[in-house]
C-alpha cells in the first residue's frame, strides 16, 4: 500500500504487515504476550521478526499500532504503542441463520463479519439438515474475517438453538426479517423504505435477518414465523439464492440502507 | 417442495427434479439428446430413469417441462412437454472483475450468476496477480448456478482482457460502477439515488460494476477510471471486503435498486 495516494487530507498511514485480534487490554506502553496462534501467524506465516510493527485490536480499546518485541514458535510478546483508531461500534445487526455444508457456512460467518454482524446465531429450522457445528472453527473465522477486514469489534458466535427456541426469547424492540423464498414477500428494499423513522434517526433500530436452510422454511413454519409482531418477510429477488450469498445479499441491502455504508474505510 | 404452499393463486407447480440448461431449441414435441455431462448428471447423481420428469432451458425459449425417454452412460433423449415459464431477460448489468484466486473466482462467478449479471468479463488491472483463467470451468460454473438459481439465461464469461483494452471499447451509454475502497468515493447506494430517471423507466440504462483485485487498484489506475464519463466511483462500506464478498454485496445493492428484486421466484 505504500503507494496509495491520500485523497481525504488524513495522515498516510502505511497499512500494517498485518492485524491481530487479541483478548489483552491495550493502551500506550503496554507489554502483550502472543498466544501461540498469533505466533505462528507472525512468525512462520509472515516470517516477522522482533522490531516488525503491527496492528492490534481487542474489539473495545480501538487499534494500536505494537512492535514484536519477541517472537518464538508458541510465545512471543509485543509492545504496544500509539492508538491508531478510537473504538468504533457496528451496526446493531444479529444474522440468524441455518447452518448448512462446511464451505458454505465458512462464507456465511466470513461474509456476515465483512458485513459489520454483532452476533451470528445458528439456528435449528425442520429442514435444516446439517446438525453438528463446529463452533471453534467458526469463531476462528469469524476472528480472521475481522482482522482481514478493519473491523475493530469480532462478531460473537452463539452455539446453535433450536428456531422457536431463539424466537421464543426474542427482545421485542428488534426487527427480524426473515428471508421468504415463496415469492410471497415484498422485496427487502421496498420493506426498508416502508419503515417509520429516518436512515440516519438518532436511536435507529436494532436488526436481525434470518436466511434460512437450502430446502426453506417449512409452510408452517413460515406460517409461525408471521405471527410474531417483530417479524417482517422479505424477498430477495426473482432467482433462488444459495444460502451464503442470500446472506451476503440481505446483509449488503440492510447495510446500505440503514447507513453504515456512509462510513468509508479509513485507509 | 411438495408441502408448499401456494401464495399467490397459480397452479401448483411442483419443483422439477432437475433443471438442465441445453442448446438445443425447445418447443413441445420436440426430442432432445442428452450431452455426457447432462446423462451423467442425471443417471449417476440424480439416479433418474427413463420416465423422470425434469425441467430444461436454453437461455431462448423459456423453461419446458421434460421426460427422460432413455438415458445411458454418455447419452440419453428428452421428449420436450409443455411450456413452463416464459423466457424473461436479466436486467442488463455486466460484472468486470479482477481475477483472484480458484476458490474465490468461482464463487464470483457462481454469485454474480445468482444475482443476475448477464455478461461476466474478467480483466487485468496492473494489481491482479493471477495471470491464468480456466474459462472452461467458469464456464461450467456459471451454468450449474443458473441451473440451480433458476435464471432463463447463462451469463457469457469473456476471455480476459486488460483494462484499458475493455474500457477504450467502452459503450457510451453502459454506467460503470468502479469499486472504490481508497474511502474517497460515495457509498453505492447514494449515487443510485442520485442517478437520473427513475428505478422503473421504461428504458432503464444500462450497467456494469468494477470489482478490483484483492490489492486495489493502483493509484495511477483509478486517477485514468475517474477521467471517463461512464465511471462513476462508489464505496462499499467502512470495512475492507474481499474481492468475492464485495462482487454479491455491490450486485445485491444494484439489483436491489434498479428494480430486479421487485420480481419474485415463481415457486
Amino acid at each position: 500500500m505504500t503507494e496509495t495516494q491520500e485523497h481525504r487530507g488524513e495522515p498516510d498511514t502505511e497499512r500494517p504487515r498485518a492485524r491481530l485480534f487479541i483478548g489483552a487490554d491495550l493502551a500506550p506502553g503496554v507489554t502483550v504476550a502472543l498466544d501461540p496462534r498469533a505466533a505462528h501467524y507472525l512468525r512462520d506465516v509472515l516470517r516477522l521478526g522482533a522490531g516488525a510493527e503491527i496492528a492490534l485490536f481487542n474489539g473495545r480499546d480501538g487499534e494500536y499500532a505494537a512492535r514484536l518485541a519477541r517472537v518464538g514458535k508458541q510465545t512471543g510478546a509485543l509492545e504496544v504503542m500509539a492508538q491508531r483508531r478510537r473504538q468504533r461500534a457496528e451496526p446493531d445487526v444479529w444474522l440468524l441463520f441455518a447452518p448448512v455444508k462446511r464451505a458454505r457456512i465458512d462464507a456465511i460467518v466470513e461474509k456476515a463479519t465483512e458485513l459489520g454482524v454483532l452476533r451470528l446465531m445458528p439456528v435449528l429450522t425442520r429442514r435444516t439438515n446439517v446438525a453438528r457445528v463446529n463452533l471453534a472453527r467458526l469463531a476462528a473465522i469469524a476472528i480472521e474475517a475481522a482482522e482481514q477486514c478493519e473491523r475493530l469489534t469480532v462478531p460473537a458466535v452463539d452455539a446453535p438453538a433450536p428456531l422457536e427456541t431463539v424466537l421464543a426469547g426474542w427482545p421485542d424492540d428488534r426487527l427480524l426479517f426473515v428471508a421468504d423464498e415463496t415469492g410471497a414477500a415484498p422485496p427487502l428494499a421496498r420493506r426498508l423504505d416502508a419503515m417509520p423513522g429516518s436512515r440516519a434517526a438518532a436511536s435507529p433500530p436494532r436488526w436481525a435477518l434470518l436466511i434460512g436452510p437450502e430446502g426453506g422454511f417449512a409452510p408452517a413454519e413460515l406460517d409461525a414465523l408471521r405471527q410474531f409482531q417483530f417479524v417482517t418477510p422479505v424477498g430477495l429477488g426473482p432467482r433462488v439464492l444459495r444460502a451464503d450469498t442470500a446472506v451476503t445479499a440481505a446483509l449488503a441491502v440492510v447495510q446500505s440502507w440503514i447507513g453504515d455504508w456512509a462510513e468509508r474505510p479509513r485507509s
